[in-house]
């Protein structure tokens, strides 16, 4: 037996011995010392853990296994461009989009990233201050960002985290997938004259982002407005340059739900908010990486945090986490993460190839407290349980003198999720037994202390890290994602039948069922 | 053996068979006359099953634990006001909102249903033609509608669901959870000379929705506005009549995440989109529910579909389900059926107090297609499985005659549906293990003909039975909550600690844990 199934084999054993009524977290809880033996507080965040099922044993073989996996190793090769993503045979960089850490191989990378950078606070620089002027000669106010997944999803969550603490928003709309509406309720918005489009594709071959792509550049024309006046691009494909008004490299090496940080982010961050704010942001995001390298086991929060969900995931068995963010400003994390921690976590085979014989992935759903309360939380209580990830900050952005009941808005927040985290853990019994709850449910608290880019980033990275580190753990790669591509496929051949119904050909037939829809789709009924 | 549980042994020895290899979906899919076998169409809706793990065999065992449990004589039951909601002591009145169906024991709830439909018709008719007018004299133009869980996002559901298709839309906006941050984005978009806010809580002690109900009249008072101007309530509290324009009641026997028919979205969508329209959307509803309690078991959409949720939740351990509208005007059906769902069906006892032994509730969630393909996509082709519900618009609502590869908008969205439906059942077997799928992954499609009023409240309504069908399978109570008492309990006695703190009183000591999260609070950092 191996050192690692020795450590497997332990945790078995101590899963069994949570599940004994002696450690349930209503015990556990009100241990003396619990929250101190059972937190980390550094590089500005606090990962509060007490509530979950553990004990310092756990912690300590859990730790073991992060040792035994090298996962701070892995991390340390990441960020000097070790060729962890071996299944696409190459590194993964976005730890070194705000870094200057010099890599093994740098290929002239370093100096790459900033050079984009200075284009890109040139650009925005340029745009804040309205010498962008579109076709007519109007300067340019306003900018949509087009892609889809990992190109909207984390800079959507950062810029509405954000623009409220901003004194100079730019105008800054995302479009996402294919669907007239999203597009349309856009076009309704927005002054075409005034307005930039940044399409943002790495392959430029994503079918939504170019679909898109074609029909804004089709509206474009209907409005005599040109291309090289209206549309950015960022993408890694030449193609891309072609009649537009820039086009902004990116590195092969980072991967979409990775690309907050680059120019992905970047470009739209620096226009809406400001350079300044994407700069900061970045340093918030390395100082997180630093500290994911360099912390101790212990000490290390994503390490720690990922050791958590491994833990609850193959050892407690469940297979699902809440993320409840209690701040308004936070709420456009929980796409971000479900991207990123389902995309990142969802595989079928380890890094050798292997078929992965543990559970492959968490999945990962939320919403923003206080609204979570009056949604799915009476399942959270009493139905299959589940843990629960609350997501905290400390101080709110703004003063309010007026209080109800006795508190301001964000003391109902807190008392709020402070009272959800102790309800889940300890539970209430009751001979009324529709008013009896079993308690148990593990959650988690982290906390920053305010909505500041600095924090975002941090917030950001802790996550970033946390991901890699899971997948570290399984020993999987969490940067290709070979399982969208089946579907891409199909698509493929299902939109080649249909363009050829539209041309009155006789298309391929396809199976029965796919038949079936495609009859529905022209016949324009059910 | 009771025949329940003889039914109950059947399934569990069909799960077995349904592991075999040659019951992989990819073979199961493809034999003759599947979709015309596993799929209904009724009353407006068609559901596919073809590619959910079933066969006829099971198909029939399922049919007979319905007539066993008596699913068709509970709805029937609910319908004419019988006390299904037995913890409350009440009926679940909810289809009676549209209907005119005789009550067992009326006691003037139908003239009441009347009377106030009457009152909503004649509000908002004054209101959509400018009569009604603000403190300065201005005639009020917007809305925001001020609730919290199913006092909200039913609504919310709807009225995207509808703005787009109709001609004169009032401006409508959501204020849910306690956030000064929902609140503040409100205030900044709306004038508030010229805005009403609709109060919405049945019990009127919702804690989330007074506590933004006093900051609005707060708000209201500094500016010289009057509450009695720019306040509606809807609730069944006589306090909630007090020092407001009108009050609308609110019946106490339908429940907030069923209250979407009831003057709860009534009256806002009736302002918001018109009268008719949410006429139209109730008879749409009742016409699912008149097919709900009459189509015979085999052919009852959303008992069918009850039971394919109760089949893979309790046999096959599916303890998840990703709903996936492709459609951005359904988007707003995910948080909706999160509650409905979750809240409904995520309990611990039995209706006889007796605890559940089964799996409690199926965790929710979803996106709309085409972003969830390049989210967690990667998850549900290769990572742990789960089954998906895809719901698909067969009619677009406008006419496009510029394509990009051969086809529309619409199409493109479509190809892609049909594509990952059938990625998910068959997969694909590679020599390269990381372009390999397993497949024999479920899901459903339901489509609906068009977004119209009619087709939204049979979809309302489709999924309200579906929900209640689902607890009686379980014979749980899907009318009552139980489970979101402790949280608010124990928020009571932390937002008094608070309170006495702002005080400067000595609060009393609540556990270590949470006396920490206060004074963290209180200091301002973590």
């Amino acid at each position: 037996m191996d050192r690692y199934s020795e450590i497997d084999q332990r945790l078995k054993n101590h899963k069994e011995k949570m599940d004994l009524p002696l450690n349930h977290l209503k015990y556990l809880s009100k241990a003396d010392n619990r929250l101190s033996c059972f937190s980390i507080k550094g590089c500005g965040l606090f990962y509060d853990f007490s509530r979950q099922r553990v004990d310092s044993e756990i912690i300590k073989n859990l730790t073991d296994l992060a040792v035994q996996s090298g996962l701070r190793e892995k991390f340390s090769s990441m960020r000097r461009g070790g060729k962890l993503n071996r299944t696409e045979k190459r590194a993964a960089l976005h730890t070194t989009m705000r870094s200057n850490k010099p890599l093994l191989a740098d290929d002239g990378v370093l100096s790459e990233i900033k050079s984009v950078k200075d284009e890109i606070k040139v650009f925005s620089e340029d745009f804040r201050s309205g010498k962008i002027k579109g076709t007519t000669g109007k300067p340019i106010d306003s900018i949509v960002v087009v892609g889809i997944g990992g190109s909207l999803l984390g800079t959507k969550f950062v810029f509405s985290a954000l623009s409220g603490l901003v004194e100079k928003v730019i105008d800054t709309r995302f479009l996402g997938g294919v669907d007239i509406d999203n597009l349309s309720n856009i076009l309704d918005e927005t002054d075409p004259e005034k307005t930039l489009w940044i399409i943002i594709s790495k392959s430029f071959t994503t079918v939504e982002t170019l679909s898109n792509f074609n029909r804004i550049d089709h509206f474009l024309k209907e409005k005599g407005l040109l291309s090289s006046d209206h549309i950015v691009t960022v993408s890694n494909n030449p193609k891309a340059e072609e009649n537009t008004l820039k086009s902004f490299p990116m590195l092969e090496s980072v991967g979409g739900r990775y690309s907050v940080t680059s120019v992905v982010g970047g470009l739209p961050l620096s226009i809406g908010l400001g350079f300044d704010i994407y700069s900061e942001f970045l340093k918030g995001a390395s100082s997180m990486d630093d500290h994911a390298e360099n912390a101790n086991e212990y000490e290390n929060l994503p390490l720690v945090s990922a050791l958590i969900s491994h833990w609850n995931n193959q050892y407690l068995d469940y297979n699902t986490v809440g993320v409840i963010p209690y701040s308004a400003k936070l709420k456009e994390i929980i796409p971000h993460l479900m991207q990123l921690s389902m995309e990142s976590n969802g595989k079928s085979v380890d890094t050798e190839g292997n078929k992965l014989t543990a559970r492959s992935g968490t999945i990962l759903f939320g919403d923003q407290g206080t609204d979570a309360q009056h949604s799915f939380f009476q399942l959270a209580h009493q139905g299959q349980p589940f843990p629960v990830e609350f997501i905290g900050v400390v101080k709110p952005y703004y003063e309010e003198e007026h209080l109800y009941r006795g508190v301001t808005t964000h003391q109902e927040l807190w008392a709020n999720m402070i009272s959800q985290a102790k309800a889940l853990a300890e539970g209430k019994e009751s001979d009324d037994s529709y008013r009896n709850f079993d308690g148990n449910r593990p959650s988690s608290i982290i906390l920053i202390d305010s909505v500041t880019p600095l924090n975002i980033g941090k917030l950001l990275s802790f996550f970033e890290a946390k991901t890699v580190f899971e997948a570290f753990l399984l020993n999987t790669n969490p940067f290709d994602q070979f399982g969208v591509e089946l579907g891409k496929t199909n698509a493929n051949s299902i939109r080649a039948s249909i363009a050829d119904r539209n041309e009155g050909k006789n298309a391929e037939k396809s199976d029965d069922i796919t038949e079936f829809y495609l009859d529905t789709l022209f016949s324009g009924k059910i």
